[in-house]
């Protein structure tokens, strides 16, 4: 029932394409515990794809808009290591493993103000054809842009 | 700069139409002062105005994709009376006051189970017809199931 | 560097102690793919614990506040099979498959209004002693409410 | 019902303090009209707020863990001009035009990346003495930091 896929990854020991931003945890995105809600990491795992895109020349926007590929995401995994607090400013550490194919799987890690690993995800997205609705394998143009990083 | 024609309404001293519905606070809405966060209530306006249309017979969802009507926000104006907590389950009244033309103005008193009132909030709302991008006046559909409620 | 602890729960033919309830899609939960955004699930997976908790005669909230007990999450699994649409009615069916002790996995599987699974995820979490700070195992008001639904 | 002082604002014709940050759209952000979604402007107005009281050296953080001072909102007043979309890197500027006694104004006007103005807001706080519970007036750390922009 488990897709452990995502654990292929880990054999490969020096990755391949990565990228760092910054998220600041914004008051609304805390709890009544007064962490960061463990739901809304998903939203600084997307912040640090779309940053990784956009750092190789990629926008996310574009490719729904202008090429009509839509990633939905197919799982996710989350550790959650320590809290994250009210404004703390987090980086966000991505990064790809594996050159894409029929999916693409982003690795996700969070580090607070001091350096500690506050989280680590994965995530998996398909490529659909949003013209036709079915899938299809990483677009010519990811292809093109990520394929440096993986020589 | 503000559109005051909100408080119009104000001034019809038995409104016309109305619905009731509940929402419980999740979690992951409350923030680390243990309120309901103040940006979240938007949520439970929309909850209340489409379960009013629900009560009378129409389905916010069909309007969009069956008829081709987006109704955007365009306004908004929120009175934070008591915060609310987590787990509360509150009572969202939802009322129409007058009949819709160039737009819709839907008022929301939301009362924690107490009784007392916590938050009391209106939006206006347009109506687009998302084939040509332009404003339209109120969808037949709407006023047909509304006006009944207005005589 | 992944707890595969979750995968334990799989060898138990048959879980224990299960709930079901619903929940609605709301328009500010989709994204403009159209779909309930991904991360949004975990407030969904919420909302299936703690009923399943209030179905029980435990109120999460109370846990908090009146026991001091917190339970912040560990990790959590998605597995994201069919995209839920606006206005959906989903049924959240979620099970707790072994006895918690130092820490409790919730299982949760999602289906739309066709019957259709759409999402399956699991969340564990920890129990933390609020005054100390520290882990705690189990509190006894769980363990007793429990208990029946494991012999 | 409505308090209208909000507008009082308006009269003054050179406000006092301002300020300006970025926000980028996020997907979860974005709604099935492929707009950001009318609740989540709120936490936009915070951020602008959060980033104008470091710029005058204020952490708001510090004010709710060391001062005991929260400020919670009492009123929202939203305009929805134009929409914003996925990815827009969205200009929040914020004033205060008034020096705070018993509560605060913050004004915001957000801009899209072609300087048009998308959305005009005002949120109202009120200071509670977090260890009483009781409103406050404003913060002396406020006033001293907050002076000199109103001489």
């Amino acid at each position: 029932m488990y897709d452990l896929s995502y654990l292929a990854g880990l054999k490969i020991s020096k990755y391949m394409l990565t990228s760092e931003t910054q998220v600041r945890v914004r008051y609304g995105e805390t709890d009544k515990m007064g962490y960061l809600y463990y739901g809304f990491y998903a939203l600084y795992y997307e912040v640090g794809r779309v940053e990784m895109l956009r750092d190789i020349g990629l926008s996310y926007r574009m490719l729904e808009d202008e090429l009509f590929v839509a990633m939905p995401v197919m799982n996710m995994h989350c550790q959650y290591l320590r809290p994250a607090y009210y404004d703390d400013l987090l980086t966000v550490k991505t990064r790809v493993e594996k050159f894409p194919e029929r999916d693409i799987v982003f690795y996700s890690d969070i580090y607070n103000e001091k350096g500690k690993l506050i989280n680590s995800g994965s995530v998996k997205l398909a490529f659909i054809d949003m013209k036709t609705g079915r899938r299809t394998s990483c677009p010519e143009v990811i292809v093109e842009k990520m394929k440096p990083y993986f020589n």
